[in-house]
């Protein structure tokens, strides 16, 4: 008879996954290297997704969840200025990736460029993260606008795209360079110009 | 006794590699899903590469080379204000881009998150087109300067940099969401303003 599903190992099963395919990619990593790290039997994988396909749509979910538990309040806090919060969001982002040495990336990042040409399942999970977080940063740029720190002049949503879209570029390069600069670059150039709305 | 060398084969070869890796990703094809689609045997495959990490070397060198090929003349045409060739040069990627419903994205952009965590040779490789990339661009941007059209408050290499980085972000996202919205974005909004100096 099968063992009853014990969520504590779904959980480890994904925390594995998040840092298994954070290093090495969807298809640098099989099943086997992912039931290894969570310390579980192969065959146990599949008492819990339905394939490995399945698996990185929760694994896009829980590595979404654990960025918005650790940095989502930036973007929350009323004590802050809208403008000053999305700074120190993505700030906060390039933090966490220096702390790997820029070796990793951003998994939506990484995923979006491995699996959304060929996996519409994964394609779907990762529109909904970034739909997510465009959400959460153009709700701070409708608050600058509204205490005229931000210019009318764009619509926030356009902004908050491009904002998320010019910032995961900056990942991409730093992940060759190993350097902070394309960070930097962001912080300094792109996102004060677009938050101006010159 | 073995074949000599065939320069078509190792073409051949690495032209299977361009479009599989552009679809699947490195590790989403393996040796002999090349060889096959490149129409000769697996074995075939070591006469002219050591490994598939050496193969994806050069992979990139000749995805880049027919992009210079192709679109590389439009930085360089002097009838053309520099300003506008940058623009004419990103419009002329994204054209291509959209041929492939924005599915495949940028060969550059894919492998640097696929690879340039996890294999020093990729990353080498990547690190120097990106600084070719950069360089033609920046000469544009340079010449922007020099006859007033870009303020020279920027260093022009980092302008280039910002300029591509802001660029490959719009592919990710693109790739995702299958539509020229954020390409255009980076072409009406992020563009000018960058290369307006503001």
């Amino acid at each position: 008879m099968p063992r009853p599903p014990n969520p504590e190992v779904r959980v480890r099963l994904l925390e594995a996954g998040i840092e298994l395919i954070h290093v090495r990619g969807f298809h640098g990593c099989g099943v086997k290297d992912i039931t290894e790290e969570a310390g579980v039997p192969k065959g146990s994988f599949y008492n819990y997704f339905e394939s490995k396909d399945a698996f990185v749509v929760d694994v896009l979910a829980l590595y979404w969840q654990a960025i918005e538990r650790r940095h989502g309040g930036l973007l929350l806090d009323s004590t802050v200025a809208p403008v000053d919060r999305v700074k120190l969001f993505f700030n906060a982002l390039a933090d966490g990736h220096e702390s790997r040495e820029f070796a990793l990336g951003c998994l939506i990042g990484n995923l979006s460029l491995e699996l959304a040409g060929t996996s519409s399942a994964s394609r779907d999970q990762l529109l909904a993260l970034l739909t997510r977080w465009e959400q959460l940063v153009a709700d701070c740029v409708t608050l600058g606008q509204a205490d005229g720190s931000v210019p009318r002049t764009h619509d926030a949503r356009e902004l908050a795209s491009v904002l998320i879209e010019a910032w995961e570029g900056a990942v991409l390069r730093a992940k060759v360079t190993r350097a902070r600069a394309p960070y930097q670059r962001f912080e300094e150039s792109v996102m004060p110009r677009l938050l101006a709305g010159l």
